[in-house]
């Protein structure tokens, strides 16, 4: 297989442990006011209105807005069933921003790095620009650009973000190759043109709950990104 | 003056020595091809096409497009000029990729190394996505982020791009700084509310032919960005 000219990252649960970190940055937060609750539930329970989130702006009802207004939005809808009410102003800015302090999975910022020497490395993520800023300053990932959503102005699995991206770097879709730990990000990329490499990323949910193998026909499989590196020749 | 969260920065000029680096990659290209010319000349007269054919898109003549494609339409247009005529169409794409090329001043990179540490750093350049990346790579620029003119759909001055990159990194314009060694840039800059730093480019059209110093009010000027970066305690 000829090498792909940029490689494009899903960044939640790809390349970032987004679980025990905002588990870790909600009891950082929460606990000394008092609050105890199951951290790692609450981290499920913001996660699980993600998708619901998007789908509001992928189906139209409701004009593209930064990943970060969702995140808010899904905040204030998860605190009811946790029994917390009244947060100033100032907490729930901070910890709306928790999702800007996730930590790496420990191969994302050394394979990046390697496959960054042949190839043009950006993510294509739903979080908006400076989400990825603050993620790529905390864990060292050497992006080339920041590509994705806003400037797409859509959610994936929409495909005008994987072709907005392609574009961006004057590339066909062929040139291509969508990264992710996710068969049905992977699906939509490549029915838009791309070829696809998946990373295991078998803990992401929790123990053995994530995929440790795609669910589709990849391109390239690897167990994590220096794996897919080697395997691609880089 | 408290430090600022963001730099943006000018590139063709401000960072990247465009005259010189467009003269060598025409000399290149069209000298084993016969032709024989004053390459300075044509780096100038390229050059000189740049801001006319911005306007037709600043006015909404003409609706937004990538600067390569401008770069190509003058390119058209000035070969006459030079009696250059039936040029292959892939010498013509590879000329125009002249402007992927260019090189850095010396202080650009290092300096920018060391802007990043407690700064967001970012091009707000008219260049596109593919052309910042492409001169990021060959010069070593750390960029956060590549914002400007396409993420903006339009082309500075217009207070859009400047306001489009704070808008990216969520910040207020008084907690960003454009820095270029182009007055006007820094004037336009100033009236969207943005803080500004000049650095002397003295030789960018030609030795003593480029600003020395700021003829505008400015917040910090430096000698170049390494002097800039001192003056600003980073």
């Amino acid at each position: 297989m000829q090498t792909p000219k940029a490689l494009f990252f899903d960044v939640f649960g790809t390349l970032v442990d987004w679980r025990t970190s905002i588990a870790r940055e909600a009891e950082a937060i929460l606990k000394p006011l008092g609050h105890s609750l199951d951290w790692i539930a609450f981290a499920d329970a913001w996660r699980d209105e993600y998708q619901p989130a998007m789908d509001e702006i992928r189906s139209g009802r409701l004009p593209f807005c930064k990943l970060d207004v969702l995140h808010r939005r899904n905040l204030e809808r998860i605190l009811p069933g946790f029994k917390i009410a009244g947060l100033p102003e100032d907490t729930m800015r901070n910890l709306n921003l928790a999702w800007h302090r996730l930590d790496a999975w420990p191969d994302s910022a050394p394979g990046l790095a390697r496959l960054k020497k042949q190839c043009r490395i950006a993510p294509v993520s739903n979080g908006n620009i400076s989400l990825m800023v603050d993620l790529a300053r905390r864990n060292g990932f050497p992006w080339d650009a920041i590509l994705g959503s806003e400037i797409a102005g859509d959610f994936k699995p929409k495909p005008r973000v994987y072709l907005a991206a392609c574009e961006a770097l004057d590339l066909p879709p062929g040139d291509c190759m969508m990264v992710a730990a996710h068969s049905s990000d992977l699906a939509s990329a490549a029915r838009s043109g791309l070829r696809t490499g998946h990373i295991a990323r078998p803990d992401e949910h929790g123990p053995g709950k994530g995929e440790a193998a795609p669910a589709v026909p990849v391109d390239v499989f690897g167990s994590n990104l220096e794996d897919l590196a080697g395997k691609l020749g880089l």
